[in-house]
């Protein structure tokens, strides 16, 4: 028996009133995830716990038992793992952004026109040498991470980012009164300085000018981290694991888990068969499927409606799968097209397989589920239920 | 959008024989409460942990996101902030009876006859001096507050209030090896001692037996804690708080707190039209409504269901504010008629305002309630799930 745990990003979502007072899974035609439904056992889901806003890095880390509370100290070393970037335990990582400032340092554009290659910035930014820290870097477009390797750093820095245009960049201060902050925020200015130098007069940002481009010349920086050790997937659950997905953040966590990261394919029928394709390798496999999230934000619950019938045409292909194995669906946080992010409501799930006490729920929605069998459970009881399920749990007493 | 708590005390119950095995919630007429229940979300609630038998003041202090388990050392401190006492941080407090004792200080009657002005006697007893220790008073009629404050002193220090009549006035003893405890009982000892000679010959007590009236010679003290810091609500929620209540101890915690703190007017229409008033100036409004709690510590099924159906006239005053604005009504504890007492049972709770995903939940009751979308949650999820319906949480991740 293996597992599928299909996590659909930011589905879930509060009433909508031009959806007649339903969310976009309740008005959605989702026949194949309504069979599921009521193939399986169903509940609602506290990402992390009752009220608390998850991010998707948070709530993942729940929903594969890594208590968020204790590993996750901010968004960069996920987001550095999930770029790339081979991390120890300790480095301090930041996720960044290639900006657009003027002279004065005011922000024109947080991601600098969505600037597509930033592979020869990042070869020169490399050249920057700080005392007695390594630096690490890796980008994709316009996003970036920055890890600082070395001994008396700490992760308690605030954001250079101030999240807006028209604003100045921040500057890096301390978090806490520890010389370790006071020395990292040092460094990060340092950093940022020197590559702003650099990229202010760096011949892709020449020719950009000259294109009526805006220059990539700043690197705004965020959600500082410090990098845990998350014990390794196979020790941990004796279960080969992969990982399916698009964002930067997720991969990251599977690999800093140890599993298996395999980029998602766009089409979704063509992630179904890449994920049956992937379980004929590994014991289970988590799925992140990113879009109905975006729909949220843009506070769109038509496209949101049509993300999540395009889901149920890909959860159609995992109904045979789901005779002889587990597979479960759920979100991994609201995020309600009102709100356009998330929020702290609890999440539908359901569990699918061979051996679960079914429950009367016939549909896979937020309401449908708050009657489920399940009744309401946390992320971090998805991994132990599982792993009951399939038989694989030590037992506790005698 | 601002948010309305009102906890009815005691208001939950168990099936009563004489109202054909109903509670007196389900027995009572309550079209308001239906109707909110029906427009809102309900569950039940855990005030503290399933079987806790919660006090009002630990479930408020939980409803309020106050950790009772880690706040909580004994009534004392809420009671003394509630009759107004300044207090700081490290303070032992205890709540005293003014009490009638005979010559060998066996009780006779624990509230002296009711008494209802105690404001001489306690300026009598404000001339005790105890060693290396600053006493503070404060009294309401038979009900006082003593809090101790100075170095090397300990809350662990037994009840001299024998909470029976016919029975001695118990000794002050220390409840751990500690010096502070053994101190602390000393100091007690002797505070209690001298208070009982000025109490046994001033002439309020004269006068009193001379109209043949219980002479309120004696402070019988329980409930020793320690005074424990809570965050200010504002700052910890960024919410203006205010509380409506009529008891001490209510009150007590709201002040301790930071929140504004409201008397209660008798009738329940005023009471509404108050916190609808307090409600233009605060953002956060908690309303402690005593008279359910009274009815079923007096064993009186029927008084309490007269109680319900005058609170859900008052809840009527609150439809239309619930239509933008979150209103949340719950019970602190059950307070089962047939007992007489708290009992850890699981309370009802509903939640009405814009954005809830309501269920099919059309009565306000114990088990009806039982069905909500909520299902089961504990009084501390009630501050980060109404945050977050306010879109006020802050989110834990990316």
């Amino acid at each position: 028996m293996k597992a599928l745990v299909v996590v659909c990003d930011g589905l879930a979502d509060r009433p909508v009133k031009t959806l007649g007072r339903r969310t976009p899974l309740e008005a959605a035609d989702t026949p194949h995830l309504d069979e599921l439904a009521e193939r399986g056992i169903t509940g609602i889901v506290d990402p992390v716990a009752p009220g608390i806003r998850a991010g998707s890095d948070t709530s993942h880390l729940a929903i594969l038992g890594y208590d968020p509370c204790k590993v996750y100290t901010g968004r960069g070393p996920f987001e550095a793992a999930g770029m790339g970037i081979e991390l120890r335990e300790g480095d301090i990582a930041w996720r960044c952004n290639f900006a657009t400032v003027d002279k004065n340092l005011v922000v024109e554009d947080r991601r600098a026109g969505r600037i597509e290659d930033t592979s020869e910035l990042i070869d020169a930014l490399r050249s920057i040498r700080l005392e007695g820290v390594e630096v690490k870097l890796a980008s994709l477009a316009y996003r970036c991470a920055l890890v600082f390797r070395g001994k008396g750093l700490s992760h308690m820095v605030s954001d250079t980012d101030p999240h807006a245009t028209g604003v100045k960049v921040h500057p890096a201060q301390p978090l806490d009164n520890s010389a370790e902050a006071r020395r990292t925020a040092q460094l990060l200015e340092e950093f940022s300085k020197r590559a702003h130098e650099i990229l202010e007069k760096h011949e892709v940002n020449t020719r950009r000018r000259k294109h009526g481009l805006p220059p990539a010349n700043y690197l705004l920086a965020r959600g500082a981290g410090v990098v845990p050790t998350l014990e390794d997937f196979h020790r941990r659950y004796r279960m080969r694991g992969a990982c399916i997905a698009t964002t930067a953040i997720i991969k990251g966590i599977a690999r800093l888990a140890g599993m298996k990261v395999i980029e998602a394919e766009k089409d979704y029928i063509a992630r179904a068969k890449q994920a049956l394709l992937a379980l004929e390798d590994v014991d289970f496999l988590l799925m992140n499927i990113k879009e109905a999230d975006e729909a949220g934000h843009d506070h769109s619950p038509e496209r949101k409606v049509e993300v999540i019938e395009a889901i149920d045409a890909m959860v159609g292909e995992f109904l045979d799968f789901a005779e002889e194995n587990y597979v479960v669906v759920m979100s991994d946080h609201t995020t309600p097209c009102s709100v356009g992010d998330h929020t702290g409501d609890v999440v539908p799930v359901l569990i699918a397989g061979p051996e679960v006490r079914t429950d009367e729920v016939t549909q896979f929605n937020e309401r449908a589920c708050a009657k489920g069998g399940l009744n309401r459970i946390r992320g971090m009881d998805i991994m132990p239920i599982l792993l009951d399920l399939l038989n694989k749990s030590e037992k506790f007493g005698a």
